[in-house]
């Protein structure tokens, strides 16, 4: 298991290789279905899984009438909101603690745009890891609330969210903490690309010609990349689906990467859309996003929030399944590639859903929330001794 | 498949019997883990299950920092949140519109407190049928915009929850649609009865000793007794757990019912509990609800808006677990029961954490809520003609 023979640096991150070969895919049956069915693809050693919670193993939803309304009669929906915390980012939250608990480790931090916070925090309770949580000043109130409920330590930061990413890796240099940031940990890639693997064996061990993903950072399209670029590498499969990656009207920087044209200055204001999750002014790996878009001959759109908000009330109408703004915009993206011609409708098409807006029960304790700019404040507040 | 023997009225209840026997209870090993796994002791007949969305084999969680912080170490958390709209009701929704696609039926109803009309609204979605719901006008604005996005016409009953069930069943008797009101319809306690089927299996096909679980109309509860007694009288159990079932301080009924005390009167308001989902005035089938606890030696305890939001803080910071306050009762009921000696800590104790908190993305489009008090109104914002 976890056969890694090496890493390489591209595109801005670094990538975890392996033996391939059709002996690390699972056979066909039935197995457990959760993430872990796919160790022999993910860097982990021998030994029972110490993660409490089980990941992965979610429905590729058949959609009939969400088929009819958009005249796409081979569309599925992988939906990602049956995980623990409702979105895709648990996956990446248990493989990154698992290897935490196997080193021994007792802290684990991330910056985020919300969902990822989320994820950390009550995945690290559950394994009894300490979160420490660093988000923008404008992170929502409710997701807040959560990460408190779940005991997490949370630090807004005033600088936004770049600058809050820049704290949590320091607080990894400094404390040595287990580092969850998304596109840094290599292992966020590992987890998240087993989306792609389910799919494949979900769809018959076979490929869909399309998948549609929403990109925030980027690791989530990275990894399905990397996910079906490993089936192929396998043996089991002779090509990749092509990548449609979707962002908001009101911040898509890699809509414009890709089209090669320069942002208007209402494209890169990450606070005016509703799709919270997806807004990322600088996203962590683009250039990686650019190139698993180019590899497998897809595209970029973005979505404007009427259309999200459209996808959002279209998925829970036709196919009962509750998505937030985010969650939701690779079905938005796939009517614009529609519109576009990018997609053939008579296609298979696999629309990933992320999350689902999930909210706090009562009214919050927002007691461990403070604002920190340095170092320091986290110090302080944690009751840390300086060294 | 579906061995249905007859039907027995007691308690108030329609209850459906089964040829019983060792044949009924599916073999060790993986198989579907789904509800539909119990298909031998479902009512329904031969043929591939319509149903679109996966239901049911929810995790049994093993959790450690929880057994802890209680002093229980064989307690295990039943986690209902992962299903499709994250409550228990997924399950009934998913029994009673099979059902009503196998006969051809078009439009559900059901009156709730929240969460199955949810569910309902969801489930009718995905199996593209029409939902129409019952609600109090005390009914939370987020579950009503999560209705109406998913395309359920919603109507809002003046007098309250009771009148709101009447005035469901009214329009089952008028217009013959597919009845989901929780009790009434005895699909819903054979579809809830799954959770203990699956609990049973997960402790590797031994029953726990205590089970305890939130009361509101009492289904839930009356579902978990049904299925344990059917384990026994399949043959392959020898004694089924104890039963508590827990209410909130301020809507008790059935404890005062349970203890031959009298309520106060602040213990018997609906509308003062942050546990909206347990808050019921008349349950649908208290007098099953008694009778149940009793058969199995059980009992009933009420908790404390102040317990159950710790309970919900507990559950999330030992377990990882996000429930919503009318989800977390379990928990705290479970503390109240070992405070009164009610439950020995030493016992193989299973909490059934019934919800998570979902709430509707973006701004609600509540165009299509109105106020109902008669069938007429209905009638008339459905566009029905009048016969
Ligand atoms: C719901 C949702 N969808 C999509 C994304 C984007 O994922 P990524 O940052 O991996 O591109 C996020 C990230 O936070 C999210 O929360
Ligand atoms: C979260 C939650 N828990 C428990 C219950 C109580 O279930 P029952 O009405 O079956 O007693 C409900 C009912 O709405 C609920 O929403």
């Amino acid at each position: 298991m976890g056969r890694v023979t090496g890493s390489v640096r591209t595109a801005g991150c670094e990538w975890l290789e392996y033996d391939y070969g059709p002996g690390l895919v699972p056979e066909e049956g039935p197995g457990t279905f959760t993430m872990w069915r796919y160790r022999s693809l993910l860097p982990l050693s021998e030994g029972p899984v110490r993660y409490p919670l089980p990941i992965g193993g979610t429905p590729l939803l058949s959609v009939p009438a969400l088929r009819g309304a958009l005249g796409t009669p081979s569309l599925w929906v992988k939906d990602e909101t049956r995980g623990p915390t409702a979105s895709n980012k648990d996956r990446a939250t248990a493989l990154v603690i698992e290897d935490g608990l196997r080193r021994g480790l007792d802290t684990i931090t991330t910056a985020s745009t919300g969902n990822a916070a989320v994820a950390t925090a009550f995945g690290a309770a559950a394994a009894g890891m300490r979160a420490v949580i660093f988000v923008s000043v404008d992170c929502q109130e409710d997701k807040l609330a959560l990460m408190t409920q779940a005991g997490a330590w949370v630090f807004q930061v005033p600088d936004g969210y770049a600058a809050a990413v820049d704290l949590s890796r320091a607080a990894v240099e400094e404390f040595g903490w287990v580092d969850r940031n998304t596109g840094v940990n290599p292992l966020t890639t590992e987890a998240k690309k087993t989306v792609a693997l389910e799919v494949w064996e979900q769809l018959g061990r076979r490929m869909p010609d399309v998948m549609v993903a929403p990109v925030g950072d980027g690791p989530t399209l990275v990894a399905l990349e990397k996910g079906f670029a490993e089936l192929v590498a396998c043996g089991v499969a002779d090509r990749k689906p092509r990548l449609v990656g979707v962002q908001a009207q009101a911040c898509q920087p890699l809509v414009h990467a890709w089209l090669g044209t320069t942002p208007g200055p209402d494209e890169l204001d990450a606070a005016s859309t509703v799709a919270d999750g997806i807004a990322v002014l600088r996203p962590a790996i683009g250039d990686a996003v650019l190139q698993a878009v180019r590899s497998g001959d897809g595209a970029m759109v973005a979505v404007s929030d009427t259309e999200l908000m459209e996808a959002v009330g279209l998925l829970a109408s036709t196919a009962g399944v509750g998505a937030e703004p985010a969650g939701a915009a690779s079905v938005a993206g796939l009517r614009s590639a529609l519109r576009q011609g990018l997609v053939d409708p008579e296609e298979t098409t696999v629309v990933l859903v992320t999350g689902r807006e999930i909210k706090a029960a009562g009214s919050p304790t927002l007691g461990r929330v403070s604002v920190a700019d340095r170092l320091d404040d986290v110090r302080q507040a944690l009751g840390m001794v300086h060294p």
